[in-house]
């Protein structure tokens, strides 16, 4: 078995509609550090307590688009899983996210494209019982390979 | 003029259709690794390079959500910047990008939408002449506050 | 369904001998530069090339308990996955790490013991055909609830 | 003198049983998330406070191998220090440790063996007074040159 086949998700003939997977993360002041060095996203109400303050979101709120990343961590580890490519992923943005927020990330089948092995979901972010992102992905799955 | 003034973007009456502006970054390995524990994503096309060398890649490529995060840059930190809210994003990822590789991402305002205070952006990120990622994302800008 | 449950690896009842899982990842300059943050060994065999290449090693070589960590992440998040408890870890190293290997762990149950609920596991890691660490690993298996 | 003697720690000749060290670190969220990206261990027990919350030890821990990195830090660092090699060490694991908690880690030679210049050494470490982590290493220490 090749490592592809080793470490790969699910192909696309395993896949069906309903089929949901989760991944949730705590939300902390490291990570907002860390989201700022790779991405440069240096806005103040993510990294300045004070401006933050001053805002709507009377705190700092974590970026959307690291709220967004955890999306990808369930696409990308568990449903497909490795070997998917991601096409696309629209994104609304519902709530802020603050520090110690625990954000929970649920993926769903939709449909399925067959003639392009595309897979489309739901990708909703939340956080307790209220939706922080919500949005849509199309990825495409992998073939099994013929000869195991 | 308060420390919301001091550091704030462009207000919803100084932006206007065509306005455009752009970040650029190089993706190192340092931010896949970062990105990783920020996010929680360590789907093998990052994070192995055995693994990486079999698929249509050929090698690691950077995660999706992180060549994203360049757009939300542009949008929180230069045009409108700081003060405004992210509403949404669109996200079509159209080629892969690679450990090295040098990302523009350029937002222009399309549309302003005044009874919201709605800006619309075509948001593009290339590597050298390649689209690499496009989209759209709508923000609301922070009205300027009468008395300053 | 409880988050716990949601989120939860294999139960003890679910495991038998035999069963295997793996992890690969390529280990970088990133890498060894978090990981000497993290734990504070600053050993210049990792850190400094100049020492390195006077060593038996000729190169900077990665930390041999980053290494072991891999073994962790297999456990931690594959077999036998969230809800274990970690009893014990022995580890014999057996050839170093260079940047740019990927290494690859693979762990093996090789008993039950009922009693306790213990899982024994043989735990390799290896870059290519060379095996750099062994040992052997003890966790304790969660129980599955009786009221699902 | 070269750059490994200036650099290098202990020579085997320069050991005796009874001689110790060690190392005590904070550990704080920041390494959590660091170590999450190196090792690619994504366990929620780690990462999701309210999955955490649910388990037995009722909040987030830390990876026990971060733990164990201490060690590491103690032997490559202090005792030998540099020139020594990592040729095994024994983990158990006692109790957990929690974001916040400073650990220390000891370590003690117990017997040398001379022909193949092993140290032994027994190897805790403790948050306060509890014992969190205990084992055994074995070191290969260097031979001090001939000509200085």
């Amino acid at each position: 078995m090749s490592l592809t086949e080793q470490l790969s998700g699910y192909y696309y003939d395993e896949l069906s509609v309903g089929m949901s997977a989760v991944f949730g993360k705590t939300v902390t002041e490291a990570d907002i550090m860390a989201f700022a060095g790779v991405s440069g996203d240096t806005n103040p109400v993510h990294l300045n307590a004070e401006y933050a303050a001053e805002t709507v979101f009377k705190s700092r709120i974590a970026h959307g688009v690291l709220t967004a990343s955890f999306i990808s961590t369930v696409i990308g580890t568990k449903l497909p899983g490795p070997g998917c490519i991601y096409v696309s992923q629209n994104l609304r943005f519902k709530a802020p996210v603050m520090i110690g927020d625990t954000v929970m990330a649920t993926v769903k089948i939709t449909a399925l494209v067959p003639e392009k092995r595309f897979v489309e979901m739901s990708t909703v972010c939340t956080v307790g019982d209220k939706v922080v992102l919500e949005g849509e992905a199309t990825v495409m799955a992998p073939k099994r390979r013929s000869a195991q």
